[in-house]
């Protein structure tokens, strides 16, 4: 039916309260669309929208003004009736007059010219720039000696990996000048402040950070259009905001834009916030967009690798942070074992072990608890760090295999969020520890002891699991 | 920082745009707000904004106005000092003033004798109503014997299950007098449009169609609401929007509201409309949401059966719907052992299956057609239909194993969509026949073939699969 079934707003009375320039034509009239258009390109300081009312299905006699017309064919007589309305001939069919046709071509000729010019004044202005200058206009070029700039600025102490991830991304916007982005009314939180390089507006548009308010579907589609130019963005919020931002999350993947998902607060460990601040189904939301990768650091050093890797691989990635304290990892596994960019790595393995732990993110510490505790009780045991299954799965079937190997089917997933997709990894004998229920409000710890996400509730799990 | 980082569009016109009546007032003065509700309250036929600026820790001389008072405490100094900023001891802490309990005691009895006036009103109201009419102020009474009466009318010929659901739905809607609800701008694609049964608005609040206008996430927060009355609300779109809805429909989870979505072109048989139009790992995003029921009929008489379950259950259901035809399952099937309330159900099944093929919605037809072929070749299969994960869960072991015996490890799930999670059944040996890439802009027919959803390609498949 009609539009104004559901729609009564005033339109132009509405962008005008946003700030805009309003224009209003009549849709129908080419001469008023063109003037109208030249009007918005010499009208600075504000965007322009063109309100241009129309009649859907304009010429057809009989179905103009129709939602008929919306999804279907005219059918053969109305389209030669339509043609008859608008002053062709009625059985002419893919015809362009005369007129027309010169129209174009003399059009075509000066948007060609149009073009050269506009080239030519830009290779002048190219020719004036240094080569840093000429550099930023091309795509950007990540240092490939990231991940080892990024480690050198690791805290020593245990940190929140949304803290980490603040810290790596001052390191980067400093070796990659192209690197910006901004979060949903919560920089703070995320730590994604780029500290000292300048906010992004009319005043600065050098700025490097943009205050998104509170308007993270917005803030995903214009990250979007941001990744089409020679940068790479970042955008964040809460990881269950994230909701939000599916449609803009699933264009990116679709148009395999380069960009970095700043999501932190990924897990029940959000506490007193409660149930509706506390992610629990997102991280099996992102892994099933095809084309995104998800990574999900279990400490600082992963947390520097995982930025790496975001920076150099390509199309969308989305970082899982905590709000919570996580500490290092041993130097020895730092050094020797840890492997971010391929996904999951060994973190440490009994010789004959006949149970594997598997872990990601903040519970890869209940992993390496939990295994000390069932160490002592003689058990054997692999514990593997498995950030990112989209890297894991771009493996070598031999690596895969090296990493988690079929003789081993005792296998534990442990991880503070749904189990769905799990099997995946632990298979039909494994046992998936998450959280398939919504999640309350209390703090972190209290939560942390109650689903069982400590050390000491999964040694309890896999004892009963082994027996 | 301040507000204005992000924000520059003036509200009240915002919402003057939009219809709204709008009072703009001191939000730090209590008359003010007083005086404003009372005015909202009588200013009938629109809605009323209430603008109310105030200062964010409005009393605290050192942390008022900025943004650090937001999210962290005041510490015990600042809390003193506001304190008597605000004409309190400086030690005091939750103490009620004398004149401020008793202001509250006088008004609760006041509400209190307000309450028992209007029950009493409401008492009288309920006892003019016939027994019909007080029925429905109550929670709605879904027929026990629902199924039966949606088995009387289905199709007889190959019909889309979009379309054979708008015809279970004209039938619950003369059952059930509190079902209603509507469509995003899509109720004839939908086929989700009650006939005869008028629009719902200020000319007609009986009205049981909502047009909600392309606003899937309006439309998602509105039906919570209309869920948390006493009544069963329906809500539509194409299956790919939901993406829009996803945090309405969290938090319908979160609330165990028991409402329906009409999720229809619910796989790359969209055909023309391309990728964007394309579920592809909506699927997957709805069965990880707890809570959520999905359900994806195969045919004509599994979606009367999946709008049965759906009236009778509780908690959020969505049903996904084809846009293109599917064949009725045969009568004996139909008879003797759908059974689509359990989640999945045995269609056919050889002595001695060596093989089992799990279709879920359209791609049944796949599984039925190629067991055919495999059985010509003298294979031994069983055919699982499987229109949800969730009522399958519920189901006691007993019944899914008959279903799914552990002894034939080797299994396909055919699915178009993401294979995301489908291990969880088909196993460490099993194969998964899905998409796990964006789909393309072609005719539906085209698609399918292309992507190896056609009896015949999974036939081929399943041969190799069993070498």
């Amino acid at each position: 039916g009609s539009t104004e079934l559901a729609f009564t707003e005033d339109v132009a009375a509405r962008f005008r309260a946003y700030g805009w320039n309003v224009i209003n034509i009549n849709g129908q009239c080419v001469k008023q669309i063109r003037a109208a258009i030249s009007l918005a390109k010499v009208t600075v300081g504000k965007p322009t929208i063109i309100i241009g009312k129309t009649t859907i299905g304009y010429g057809s006699p009989n179905k103009a003004g129709t939602s008929d017309i919306h999804g279907a064919p005219l059918g053969e007589d109305e389209l030669a009736a339509t043609h008859v309305a608008l002053g062709f001939d009625k059985d002419a069919r893919f015809v362009v007059p005369d007129d027309v046709r010169a129209f174009v071509n003399k059009t075509i000729e000066a948007k060609k010219a149009a073009a050269a010019e506009w080239d030519a004044k830009f290779a002048e202005f190219k020719a004036k720039l240094t080569p840093a200058q000429a550099a930023l206009l091309e795509k950007p070029v990540v240092p490939a000696n990231l991940l080892e700039e990024l480690l050198k600025v690791v805290p020593e102490k245990a940190t929140a990996s949304r803290a980490s991830s603040g810290v790596m991304m001052q390191k980067i916007a400093e070796l990659v000048p192209q690197f910006w982005g901004g979060s949903a009314d919560l920089a703070p939180s995320n730590k994604t402040n780029l500290k000292g390089l300048g906010d992004f507006g009319p005043e600065n548009w050098l700025g490097r950070n943009i205050h998104y308010g509170v308007r993270e579907l917005g803030m995903g589609f214009i990250t979007n259009g941001i990744a089409l130019s020679n940068t790479i963005p970042f955008s964040a919020t809460f990881m269950v905001f994230s909701d939000y931002m599916k449609p803009a999350i699933r264009l990116a993947a679709l148009m395999k834009l380069h960009q970095i998902y700043v999501f932190t607060h990924d897990s029940f460990q959000v506490g007193e916030d409660g149930p509706t601040h506390e992610p629990v189904e997102q991280l099996a939301m992102f892994r099933s967009i095809p084309g995104v990768t998800v990574l999900r650091p279990a400490e600082s050093h992963e947390v520097a690798a995982a930025w790496a890797t975001a920076m150099q691989i390509e199309g969308p990635v989305i970082l899982c942070l905590t709000r919570q304290n996580l500490a290092n990892l041993p130097d020895d596994v730092v050094k020797n074992k840890m492997d971010v960019a391929k996904g999951a790595y060994v973190v440490s393995s009994d010789d004959n072990f006949d149970l594997i732990l598997i872990g990601s993110g903040s519970e890869l510490e209940c992993c390496t608890g939990a295994a000390e505790i069932l160490r002592q009780q003689g058990k054997k045991v692999r514990v593997i760090s498995m950030p990112s299954w989209e890297l894991f799965e771009k493996q070598s079937d031999e690596y895969k295999k090296s990493v988690l190997p079929c003789c081993c089917k005792k296998r534990i997933s442990v991880e503070g969020g749904s189990t769905f997709g799990w099997t995946r990894y632990i298979g039909d004998e494994g046992l998936a520890i998450g959280l398939d229920h919504f999640g309350d409000s209390a703090p972190a710890g209290f939560l942390a002891d109650l689903y069982g996400f400590t050390a000491a509730k999964v040694a309890e799990k896999a004892l009963a699991y082994l027996k």
